[in-house]
């Protein structure tokens, strides 16, 4: 096995490491060791404990993209301003690394007005846009912090977080309403609680307390619970991102069932979107960014 | 010292003990010992521990609100249907209860449609209702589970219930925004961040992560962003209940702080509010509930 290089894509919960030759997947590696759980010092060994058997005597470049590359991280890899390629920057350089690699971080993305950030996605857009030259439209990225971005000319013209997946997980893991969602899916009780909130976006705050009340009158199904509460919450944001994406070509890139998710809500309003591969736009992302590397070598 | 009962107002997370003449405070206590935190069989004691200085031979009334009622409390308090008088019914009597002590818990309000409940609420609108014969209007109860309560002809019509304050704590405490928000406040903040989601409650799920991202960016003041938060969520709770305040008499009944913030959003938006007294309107209240055992008894 002939490994060129490694990816990585290193969020604030979790590390998945891929063994590389050129852009095939040779093997494959993940652990908990999020930057979030990381002290400073401890990003080199968290990395070392799932790669050891891929390195050899010739160092081998490590690509990394997402929370690795904030100031708590292992290096930081300072936002290049939208409106902006997706990576325009060569990636920064770990220094100080074990000798069997050399580390880069893709930096993130900033935007000044509304104040909004990014750490990852940036890297999933470039691999997302290569080989689809001139696609305007606007990405989703769901997931813990949702994503939307404004696409057009190959640059990132704008793009909005929405705390969705963070929101949906307090609410029905720690809030009151723990009690009454638990498991399990209903899509029309999804379908309506989307369309409620989408229509009467002022509502939602007046929508969650009743998933307890209805629960405790009426001895609702708590998997029906569970996607009203994702409804409700998605809903919201389709109604404030309806500038984003009414009208326009729409690509979704994340978890698998969460993409899924938000193609049937945007389908519910007429919007048709494209779902594309998480993993091959990461990969394709990160090998552009490594070829960066290089090319400044 | 002549103690001729005991009001209790027991709730989730606090247990509050007074001893009454008639209207009068004798002495006061109270615990952490709510109802989350007690087994079935913990009230009694629970109870005994902050009371039992105040009792003698002849046995005395405890008359209790809140969550005490609820079916995981001491004596589950069936709840009474709206429209309906805030205490329609007889308190229900603890059964088997130490000899020095005869036990009433007050029974909570329904709503079939919406579904809403509620509990330990309904006590305190009794009690600002007395003595305001006729009031109609609307009354704020604001919280972890903020109550919007429609009131006409002494009867409560009807009501909705916000988990504002839930979600207050959340976001502030649990979420990528605990890193951003702290202690402190700014009074401009909290106002243009609720006239923001009022006016366009749509934005609310855009606003949350911009304060995050608006700190990294500009180094924010951590008590501005604990300021807008509140201001984004109390905007959207004033956006949804607009048709119960706009053009209506209203009264806050809740702690001092949150009561003030809420009158505050409120003016800004032409509403004026009366504060009322909290535990005054609690203990009228369980002096209400108590007359009614005896009238029974």
């Amino acid at each position: 096995m002939s490994i060129e290089w490694i990816a990585a894509d290193w969020g604030t919960s979790h590390l998945r490491v891929w063994a590389m030759q050129g852009g095939n997947v040779l093997d494959q590696a993940q652990s908990d060791k999020g930057m979030g759980k990381l002290p400073k010092d401890g990003f080199q060994n968290a990395l070392l404990e799932l790669i050891d058997d891929w390195l050899g005597d010739a160092p081998v470049d490590v690509v990394a993209c997402g929370m690795v590359g904030a100031r708590q991280g292992w290096v930081e890899a300072p936002y290049s301003a939208v409106p902006t390629a997706p990576v325009p920057e060569t990636p920064i350089r770990v220094p100080n690394t074990d000798p069997r690699i050399r580390a880069f971080v893709v930096p993130g993305l900033k935007q000044a007005a509304p104040p909004d950030v990014m750490r990852g996605e940036e890297t999933q857009i470039a691999g997302f846009l290569s080989g689809r030259k001139n696609w305007d439209g606007v990405i989703c990225l769901p997931g813990t912090h949702t994503k939307w971005v404004q696409v057009s000319a190959d640059e990132v013209v704008s793009f909005r977080t929405f705390m969705t997946g963070e929101m949906f997980s307090l609410l029905s893991e720690q809030s009151v309403l723990r009690h009454s969602v638990s498991d399990g899916w209903d899509q029309d009780a999804f379908a309506e609680a989307t369309a409620d909130t989408l229509s009467k976006p002022e509502q939602m705050a007046a929508r969650l307390f009743g998933l307890r009340a209805s629960d405790l009158l009426n001895a609702d199904d708590p998997g029906a619970a569970r996607a009203r509460l994702s409804g409700y919450l998605i809903g919201a944001e389709l109604a404030a991102t309806r500038p984003y994406w009414l009208g326009q070509q729409i690509a979704i890139i994340g978890a698998d069932n969460l993409s899924k998710i938000y193609a049937h809500a945007l389908k519910q309003q007429g919007a048709f979107a494209e779902i594309a591969n998480n993993t091959q736009a990461t990969l394709e992302g990160l090998r552009q960014a490594r070829n960066r590397t290089r090319q400044t070598a």
